[in-house]
């Protein structure tokens, strides 16, 4: 079987195309494409291409650019990351939660005033909002760290561990439900401004936000509004809307939100991380086995 | 029984008193004493005071003092705020390895210097040193993260949980056997400089070192010229030597070290958390039962 790495040549990739049994060749001799680059950069497929396998976990991009079609098998690297964002998830939490925030930009001895704002993650409830492979990747951290979960996913099946599961049309009750929130949905028309003005209204005012989602799931102005206000505790967003968050903006002036520059998945490590997965993939493909993290093209994910 | 409580009214104190069987009264009258105050403030006792109870778990200042003596007995908070400084401990290692601080400091999008710094905690070994009633509470949420742990303590009896346990005399291997470092011990003679430039030296380029002991369980000159010279990734303390750190020193213009004002306990919740404790210490004293947390007074903790 032959397989097309692009666009650059990535060597923990291609070591796991060779492992998993597939040779490397030219896009044009190709049985599948494995794509490390953009939506923008997405070649044009010769038909004999059965396969292609995207390297991102969230790949709204490529159903924006209109390049995934139903002529062949399309997989992800859903839930791949999910352990790397579910820890970054959990470290936001306490981050804010216990200060650390405000004392790294205090750069001075501060007791008197971060000592009574402190919280504790145990004993708390925390809601994953778009309880998918991060969300499970997070509860038994978060069960470790004596926190409970309450889950919403799109079909409200129960998540195990979760003490409640909200089917998602029902995402408006779950904001007076839990002390503290994760959003971690995938991004398509329903989940645009999930957290709307509405959601942080609702809110306990000691709660913490955090993002590892894509930015559009917040609607920023609300956010900034709420956060200004005290409405809430603060945020932690590890995706913005703008995203590169632009010098200059109203968030990077409060100090109860903590931006982090889309690092919970970190680049640098992406395609080491994912390379066990593709070995997988490529054997599964060789033997007409189903592919993990393969993509419904009516979904949208 | 009468039981005196010092040197304030402290309604969470006074209410656990109550309940626990005893009856408040003044300190002429009284056969034990609750101390929530300091140790220059502590008052002469008179001989009926056969136990004392302090709130802190960390009592070096009385002994220093000279107060504690081995004509009545006493009883210190030790593991009582376990959980809640195992919590923080566990969030301090996330700051420094999924580089928060440094998001929070840049105050920009800045992916490009970070994202290639991130490290996760999944999958490294976290050493423990002094691994007592925080460092036990700290293994399950440390494995619940996919880390493991090398555990020291003063005799070396394994510890459950840790892979391996080394006794207070074999401290100095300890350095080379673990990516990272939390020191949790009882600040004695024998752990002044605990961490010095030797063990600085011997850590992994990469490491974090947590210190929620006390300040002089690291060697702060030491500590500054490792951070300033990248000997290792960075530092998280709630403790300092000298404390509070004053403005101007050289620690707080290192952008890897993070200094949280001993915030990891906050004395804001500290009576209500102990509260529990007390109480069943004063249905103990009055049954004649062995207390919760009775210091030793040779041992110095």
């Amino acid at each position: 079987m032959r397989i097309h790495l692009g666009p650059g040549h990535d060597e923990h990739l291609a070591a796991a195309i060779v492992s998993g049994g597939g040779t490397l060749s030219e896009l044009d001799e190709a049985d599948a494409l494995v794509w490390d680059g953009s939506a923008e950069e997405f070649p044009d497929l010769p038909d004999r291409v059965r396969w292609v396998q995207l390297t991102y976990a969230g790949i709204e991009p490529f159903f924006r650019a209109g390049v995934i079609d139903d002529r062949r098998l399309w997989a992800n690297a859903s839930g791949v990351y999910a352990d790397n964002v579910a820890e970054y998830a959990v470290g936001a939490l306490l981050v804010g939660l216990r200060q650390f925030h405000a004392s790294v930009a205090a750069k001075r001895w501060t007791k008197d005033v971060l000592d009574p704002r402190v919280r504790t993650l145990h004993g708390s409830t925390v809601a994953i909002v778009g309880c998918g492979g991060i969300g499970r990747a997070m509860i038994p951290r978060l069960h470790a760290l004596g926190a409970s979960v309450v889950a919403v996913n799109r079909s409200g099946r129960p998540v195990d561990g979760a003490k409640v599961t909200l089917p998602a049309d029902r995402t408006s009750e779950v904001w007076s439900m839990a002390d503290h929130f994760v959003v971690a949905a995938p991004a398509t028309a329903e989940t645009d401004h999930l957290v709307d003005a509405a959601a942080l209204a609702a809110m306990p005012g000691s709660a913490w936000l955090v993002n590892v989602a894509r930015g559009n799931l917040v609607d920023t102005d609300a956010l900034v509004k709420a956060l200004g206000d005290g409405a809430i505790a603060g945020a932690v967003l590890d995706v913005t809307d703008p995203e590169p968050l632009p010098d200059g903006h109203p968030l990077w002036d409060l100090d109860n939100a903590v931006i982090t520059p889309h690092i919970a998945n970190t680049r640098s490590r992406l395609t080491q991380t994912f390379a066990p997965t593709l070995e997988e993939n490529v054997r599964r493909f060789a033997a007409g086995e189903e592919l993990i993290a393969r993509v419904d093209p009516n979904a949208g994910y």
